[in-house]
């Protein structure tokens, strides 16, 4: 099969969300009934209940797939994302905050309720964050509102497994999938968080024996759900001969990588004060993909997530704020 | 006159304004013929023009007045806030905010169009802000929404000069200086900008002169707009005998207090990195009021306002994220 060279270097599908973020206690986390460092999907009372009882916040574009794409297109990449949001204004600011970093959005804004997706997020004074996500137009993305010229267009295609939840954007990515790898392109998938895992681990399970992930993103907790293994490198060793290219991050222990013989290991960049981990998982892949996209060597991706990991978690929100390519110019030898 | 002791120390009427902040460069400054370092008012097709031309944004509540409340609250100070919003997410933002942080805050949100205000705000690197204003419902605060109850049981009524310029607050704003008065209470007046003082300086100067402004708050280019006076040391001297309570900030330089014959001077309190201005004189202001209502000497009330704006300018968003009160103490005798 002959290929052009992509328009795109990674084309995205993900939740288009607000991030709604306030320091919290950790007797706040408990008092609320919260899954510390989790995501927990909320209905839209639990979420105005979670809202009134939160500090004063500020607001900051987010979603797993969305951050992802901010962080490449911030280190140069050409990104698209498709995902759904509705027509207030919080749909226009992740719109806004999408294309004023460079990405392609095309997806039409969705008329009427519910209102666009926003996630709660509790940041304790360790820097964790406790994610509760009220879901609202996100979970709507119809498959027909797919441009699969973009697509087959894209080197990558890199899906977010927290979308897997809603039917229609999972019906959306499945034929995403088949699009890309009928176009020859790679297919990228994240594993998001253990509980997706536990709801889906069966389909997840089912598209890696079935040879469709080419590039599989999982920290050590989603490793071990997805492979029932609770040693990490029993869970390496299990899941690596089925996945072209293998990336496990562990916080501050650092991140592996596996691409058939090849292996690979980055230590945790260092970072002065950890003030918010949201998007740290994001900005890992971010920087990684943008190194696979440029057949960089696997340490060399590594190491490009991690600096773009560390950047991330010295700040409040999960979209960068210090210029990723001066940070990351050392790696690319410019 | 008899007072009972007041339920709150100060209530405020100012914008209700959620900021949308994002950093850009001094050419961006030039390019989109802003006015660096002040606050212009845009009609609604500007503010959109000006979005679109901005860089990824951050959404944080913000309006002069509120800033403030957000201020002494923090501090420990009762507070109540009166604006006005529109019925939409911004303005459930800018409650939930105000709200989160203890202040009581009635006024109903508006139904309909126009939209809740929103202030564009384009960070230079020299953390310098300059704003652009869309007054939106904000403009639309009609005097009957005042509670009289909550204004004649405050220590203090504080009033932001941003608000003089529409005409409904306006009005709502000098009903509030009588009822205030007839209650015995302080009115605290900030000047805002020296662009409202060339719209409104003859406004201000007569109620000055009429002994309605107990307190007045100005920067250095404030009062040379008011006062005429060049010379801030001249400027100075021509307005403190007409104020009982006259605070001057001149930014780097610190800020000067003067009542009756009692004068006072503050440096500025070291900032490691100045980030983003916004908000630093009504974190000043929050400081000095706080200072000011417990009948503390005017060199504490400068005090406690160098150490307000110095945590606000050394992060985005004008308000608090460290605690305040900790980092206060020391003023106090605690």
């Amino acid at each position: 099969m002959t290929q052009s060279d992509p328009r795109y270097d990674v084309v995205a599908i993900g939740n288009a969300i607000v991030d709604v973020m306030a320091p919290a206690h950790d007797d706040d986390i408990a008092r609320l009934d919260l899954a510390k460092g989790g995501m927990t999907l909320v209905d839209e009372p639990r979420a105005h209940a979670l809202y009134a009882a939160m500090g004063p916040a500020r607001e900051i574009s987010g979603g797993s797939a969305a951050n992802t794409l901010a962080g490449l297109a911030a280190l140069g990449a050409q990104c698209a994302f498709i995902g759904q949001v509705a027509d207030d204004q919080l749909g226009e600011v992740f719109a806004h905050d999408i294309r004023a970093g460079g990405i392609a959005f095309a997806t039409p804004a969705r008329a009427g309720q519910p209102a666009t997706a926003r996630c709660l997020i509790f940041v304790t004074p360790d820097g964790q964050r406790t994610m509760n996500t009220f879901l609202g137009a996100s979970q709507f993305l119809p498959a027909d509102a797919l441009d699969d010229r973009v697509i087959a267009d894209a080197a990558v295609l890199y899906l977010e497994g927290y979308l897997w939840d809603p039917e229609e954007p999972r019906r959306a990515m499945r034929r995403a999938i088949a699009t890309a790898r009928a176009a020859g392109r790679k297919v990228a998938f994240t594993l998001s968080d253990p509980f997706v895992i536990a709801r889906h681990g069966d389909d997840f399970r089912a598209l890696i024996a079935a040879g469709e992930i080419d590039i599989l993103f999982a920290n050590e907790h989603e490793l071990a759900a997805l492979t029932g293994e609770d040693d990490f490198h029993a869970g390496m060793a299990a899941l690596a001969p089925h996945v072209p290219t293998l990336v496990v991050t562990r916080g501050a222990l650092g991140a592996h990588a596996a691409a058939g013989d090849d292996h690979a290991y980055v230590a945790a960049s260092p970072v002065a004060h950890v003030v918010d981990t949201t998007g740290a998982g994001d900005l890992f892949a971010a920087g990684f993909l943008f190194g696979h996209v440029r057949a960089l060597p696997l340490a060399t991706c590594l190491a490009l997530g991690a600096v773009c990991a560390a950047e991330i978690i010295s700040h409040y929100g999960a979209r960068p704020e210090a210029d990723l390519q001066a940070l990351v110019a050392h790696l690319l030898g410019e």
